[in-house]
């Protein structure tokens, strides 16, 4: 769909962006960065990461490419292409890494030029540290990488996407709505978080520390957390978190009142239920 | 305190009561055990981790042990005592590795003869797999062992239990009342469980089981649990869990708020803090 020829943006040079262009320079493509830390344009020269880099946009540079892919927060990223779609070259393709997909898909495809287009992507891998010092693009091998077409997007435009998946090494390239993405990840990786936060926040823990097996150190590992990026994330992704907060608050409170009331064969029966369903989770 | 001609008794030869038999037999004692199946009787003669064993407990055979070591379900532990205490040896010294101590504890510590002496313990080491054909003494390595004296125990006893510990080979030895045990365990191990038995309750999981990541894994990893050891210990530590149990709800419930009514600030003041308080967790 896209071969070497073209020419990839990355907007953002943190640990994804940094990853993304180096998987892409290693792969044979020219590679150019837009961040705003000359600190990072230089680490990213200097390690062979990209081609070239600025850290303030202009038309001249930004119109040299053909894919542009967005690895801000979503605020962010919302916001620059608000400010600067103008200068993108016409047939353009704009793709992105953020971890909701409604909210920002939707609203950029609805206020694009109509000579560009954008798709949204998921790439579900990442590291506990940040910054582009940690880019590395084997973080991508074996993970999933989901791509989120809408009804506006083209097969073309889809198929590209789905390549970028496949040059960066994913392990394995789905195709999900961007309301789909939303709710599992609501489910599977929002939700994990605010429990996490939710039982560190709960009661003064440092004199614990000692006594803690494995159980409470894996369950609260995400706990720490970059504020500035979840809290956005959270809010952007407000619905379909919503929901699965109440489901789960529910489910809690269910056991809290089978422990008041003594009902032995309540707490059984949801024991057995989480067992019989968390086989499925193994690793093969 | 106690030296190598004093026989030890384990009454349950499961995980953990082969487990300590190993231990014990590998420190040099004469280990005898009582136990419900003549297969794990057996099995633990033939593979060395006893030197005798019966599935019927009689005042002859219980009658030889200085130490008894209880590795039961607790309500178990509790009618076993009730029955057979009269066929103890005047003097023995009396433990157990249950995982709750307050409704243990006090409940045995009533009910003994004068002239025996029960003494609380709890091995924090485990595994997620059961029976005597899966004891192994190197669980216990740099694992917690905590005793759990109160007013009715003597010094020698409290030495002796600690004893155990150190034959056993545990990592740290510590003391602590059977009223803070059950906060320690309420918060840090059975409200844990509960969230996992929670989440994997809430809806159904099968198809999002291909896009997990290991943060969903290691957070539902204690799902799998075994429902009629967790059930009474939950009921039988009510209200230390449902402490523990209320102030998590309320902090899960301050997120869904704060996520409902958009308050970024407060988000990122309770993701701030966990990842501040989560910090002394890591292992050193």
């Amino acid at each position: 769909m896209f071969d070497r020829k073209e020419k990839i943006l990355i907007v953002g040079l943190g640990l994804i962006g940094g990853s993304y262009a180096q998987g892409f320079r290693r792969a044979g493509y020219y590679v150019g960065a837009v961040t705003r830390s000359q600190e990072s344009i230089d680490y990213a020269l200097e390690n062979g990461l990209i081609d070239s880099g600025t850290n303030r946009p202009d038309r001249e540079y930004i119109s040299k490419f053909d894919l542009i892919v967005f690895s801000l927060y979503p605020k962010t990223l919302l916001s620059w292409i608000k400010e600067n779609q103008a200068m993108i070259r016409p047939g353009a393709l704009l793709t992105d890494v953020t971890g909701i997909k409604c909210s920002v898909v939707y609203e950029i495809q609805g206020m694009l030029r109509p000579d560009l287009e954008f798709i949204g992507a998921h790439p579900m891998a990442g590291r506990e540290v940040y910054g582009v010092k940690n880019a590395d693009a084997d973080i991508f091998v074996g993970a999933n990488y989901i791509v989120t077409p809408t009804l506006s997007n083209t097969p073309a435009a889809i198929e590209a996407c789905s390549q970028v998946g496949r040059i960066l090494g994913f392990g394995r390239i789905v195709r999900l709505s961007p309301e789909e993405h939303d709710e599992m990840i609501g489910f599977l990786s929002q939700l994990t978080h605010c429990i996490a936060i939710a039982l560190m926040n709960s009661r003064e823990t440092e004199h614990l520390a000692q006594y803690t097996g494995d159980s409470f150190r894996d369950l609260t590992r995400i706990a720490r957390i970059n504020d500035k990026m979840w809290s956005e994330l959270f809010l952007m992704n407000k619905k379909a978190l919503l929901k699965e907060m109440d489901l789960f608050i529910e489910q809690i409170k269910k056991i809290r009142d089978a422990v008041q009331a003594d009902d032995l064969q309540l707490l059984q029966d949801m024991m057995r239920k989480s067992t019989e369903r968390r086989i499925c989770f193994d690793k093969k």
